[in-house]
């Protein structure tokens, strides 16, 4: 390989990014490879499902951001599997079938985490995460369908359901999908429709603990809890979803009829973790050493939510500083080894947490300060403003945020893509519905309920 | 139905949306159906697929649109057929599995032109078109992936086939589309790759006309075609492709090796129309009577890209303009035709054409004056700029083009959606590589070859 090492990165997320940039000056050749073309700021993804911003605000091509920093490749790829031993992994079969191998001196794994639910793989096509540009576009084409099907549905009941949305998990991102649809129900689809009120949808926020934002100062918590029932957002705390199908979830003995469901409650750590046959806990995350290495393999690391490590005994969460300070941390450990130093220990610094609900409202807890109402959503917009990559990007939804703000108009509600209606996936007859409906809907019994415009 | 007259349009293009708005204060029942929940400004497709803009930059809700008109309602729904006869239509299922039907007093049918691909059903898979939102981020996807797979193969031979890209047809949208994909070779991609170099990328566009933009001004379309060498385009007049498959395109026996195809040539009047029962021409347009309705049914209104009429002899382009004077007069007819007064032939006025190739070069034939290069390109950005619906998307829109302009980045290079390698859907073992390549691409063979990082 010659003298010069090769660091391979996995994964352009905040932790891959940050360490691919504080190699910059490294005498070594990074690669970074990532399954999509760019890096997401998840923390806003919820805006793109919610139409508040287009996909392209707030992802930017991995390889624009890295385009000067000659040391370094990037390239599209899906890593199936890492050999350890031999200081080799396996790429996915690619846009042209061929496998590759690639080996490395030092390899950093920032794969980041993705949806658990629990065992219950059929939840995954009903209950999309938001972890991805194409999960919030699906999200987001669930959302807006389910309204202009209710628009066009003649039976009372259907619509109820298709105008009931269930977010699953209350942490930020529950809380900021379920303040979003409150806003969009109430505010953005206001007079757009003739046959429904899109102010009467139900949001249901669902939560399995005794309260939401639970990592969150209880004070913070229940102003939350509070803002979100003033949007209209029925909240439910010790509530677990027991199963769904695709006319609606069970909790317990009770059905919520809902076309529309969105998961933000477990997280699991990627598959390609296992590969590294290090020790895992119960959510998957690697186990590292306090160097962030994996036991036995100096030359391995994990960073981000991929890895399991304590701050003050507690799990530290998974959350874009401490994938971003993981990262830096990792490259010093690497520059240390291969200039013949020891390493050093990971120390986490938490700098705070935030979140929104809805329009010009946010608790956030700074440690120096725990803000709540507008002064919080003032914190949460500079903070998430300033933290997106590229200053055309934050101009860009500076603009969208301040004319939502002012026209409550969430101008991106396109319903683009494969558009997959649940039901073409499902049993050809709808399961729930009553025969008595099902007979409606021939043509010449439902033709004058279902499509006479209003008559004013 | 009461005296209240009820007008049913199909299609939310240019003729649908403006046919809605001239009936705005009618004493009439106005529903409009379209199959996507948007109306798209199709002259910017292009640049949707070239990542210049975002879809929501150029594509807006109908309902949104329309929402302060009172007397329309908007429904997402397909028409499967019309029977007029009956006066009624019959939707196509919808999210909900149910057909439903609709009755009309007066009808307009909007639906616009597809592709055409000249009976080869299999070119449809192939070389998408640029209609709507989706193909066009189709088309994004296939571009920005071959970049993609460029820097991940070791082939050359594969490598130029992915570096080339084919643009088949001369018409606006084939010169635009051209230009653009120069512009990303040439300047929006250099310094992000490092194994490639993107501007040696082939750009060929292909006409099987005598000359480029044939219903422009000869002396504008020799200005245009040497506009496109100066970028680099490889722009061939008198060729027509003869076949073509997963790896190439067939002109005549020259095979052009290359993984990106798109279609600008052929256009096809929408399916519906044929249940309409009125001649068609050989395009498959409805030969309209001079009122712009069909042969015995004066209730049946036909506009836009699906009606064949003439001016001065010459048919009527397929543009918005058309499109917008038709719709309206369609309007001006029934409202007409409701009073008991007689109709009046439509008179289509030309305002003139527009094409732009790449940054700050255009052609224009305003009539009163032809303008080429730099006085063209600002006035197809004002008025293109005047043409979209919004002010918000209108003054997003004037931004991404200043910054395009200056730097020239085109931000929403993002690959999303189904990722959909042509291959995937091919046989299994790609057809047209020679076996010697294949030999080649087991994991040990190509290992240095392919994952080297450039040491510099």
């Amino acid at each position: 390989m010659g003298s010069r090492k090769r660091v391979v990165i996995i994964g352009g997320g905040f932790g891959g990014l940050y360490a691919a940039k504080a190699l910059s000056r490294a005498d070594v050749d990074v690669l970074l490879l990532d399954k999509t073309n760019h890096h997401t700021f998840q923390p806003l993804l919820y805006q793109v499902a919610t139409a508040g911003l287009n996909p392209a605000d707030i992802a930017t091509p991995i390889r624009h951001i890295l385009r000067n920093q000659d040391n370094c490749t990037v390239l599209m790829a899906e890593v199936a599997r890492i050999d350890v031993g031999e200081k080799r992994l396996y790429f996915a079969p690619g846009y042209d079938g061929d496998v590759e191998v690639v080996p490395y001196d030092y390899l950093i794994v920032a794969t980041g985490a993705t949806h658990s639910y629990f065992g219950k793989a059929h939840y995954a096509r009903l209950a999309p995460g938001l972890k991805t540009v194409d999960e919030a576009l699906l999200i987001r084409q669930r959302i807006f369908m389910a309204y202009e099907a209710a628009e066009r549905e003649p039976d009372e009941q259907e619509r109820k359901a298709l105008l009931t949305f269930v977010v699953v998990g209350a942490g930020p991102t529950g809380v900021e999908m379920a303040g979003a649809l409150a806003e969009i129900a109430k505010k953005t689809l206001v007079h757009e429709f003739r046959r429904i009120d899109p102010s009467a949808a139900r949001i249901l926020l669902l939560e399995g603990g005794p309260r939401i934002l639970a990592t969150y100062p209880e004070k913070l918590s229940a102003k939350a809890q509070k803002s979100l029932e003033g949007l209209g957002v029925d909240v439910r705390t010790n509530t677990r979803v027991t199963e769904m199908d695709d006319d609606g979830v069970l909790i317990g003995e009770e059905r919520i009829p809902t076309k529309t469901i969105v998961w933000a409650a477990g997280v699991a750590a990627s598959a390609v973790a296992k590969s590294l046959g290090a020790p895992l806990d119960k959510a998957g995350r690697v186990e590292v050493t306090k160097e962030l290495s994996i036991p036995g393999h100096d030359e391995v690391y994990v960073i981000g939510d991929l890895a399991a490590f304590e701050h003050d005994g507690q799990p530290v969460p998974g959350v874009a500083p401490a994938a971003v300070q993981s990262g830096r941390h990792a490259v010093k450990n690497i520059l240390a080894s291969i200039r013949g130093e020891p390493r050093t220990p990971f120390h986490y610094v938490d700098k705070g947490s935030l979140a929104t609900i809805g329009r010009a409202r946010a608790v956030a807890d700074l440690h120096f300060a725990k803000l709540s109402g507008f002064p919080a959503w003032i914190a949460w917009l500079l903070i998430h403003i300033l933290l997106l990559i590229g200053f055309k990007n934050r101009f860009l939804v500076l603009v969208q945020w301040a004319w939502a703000y002012f026209f409550f108009d969430r101008g991106s509600r396109l319903i683009h893509g494969m558009v997959t209606p649940k039901k073409a996936e499902a049993p050809a007859l709808p399961s729930s519905r009553r025969p008595a409906e099902l007979a409606m809907t021939s043509p010449a019994g439902r033709e004058e309920a279902s499509v006479s415009a209003p008559r004013n």
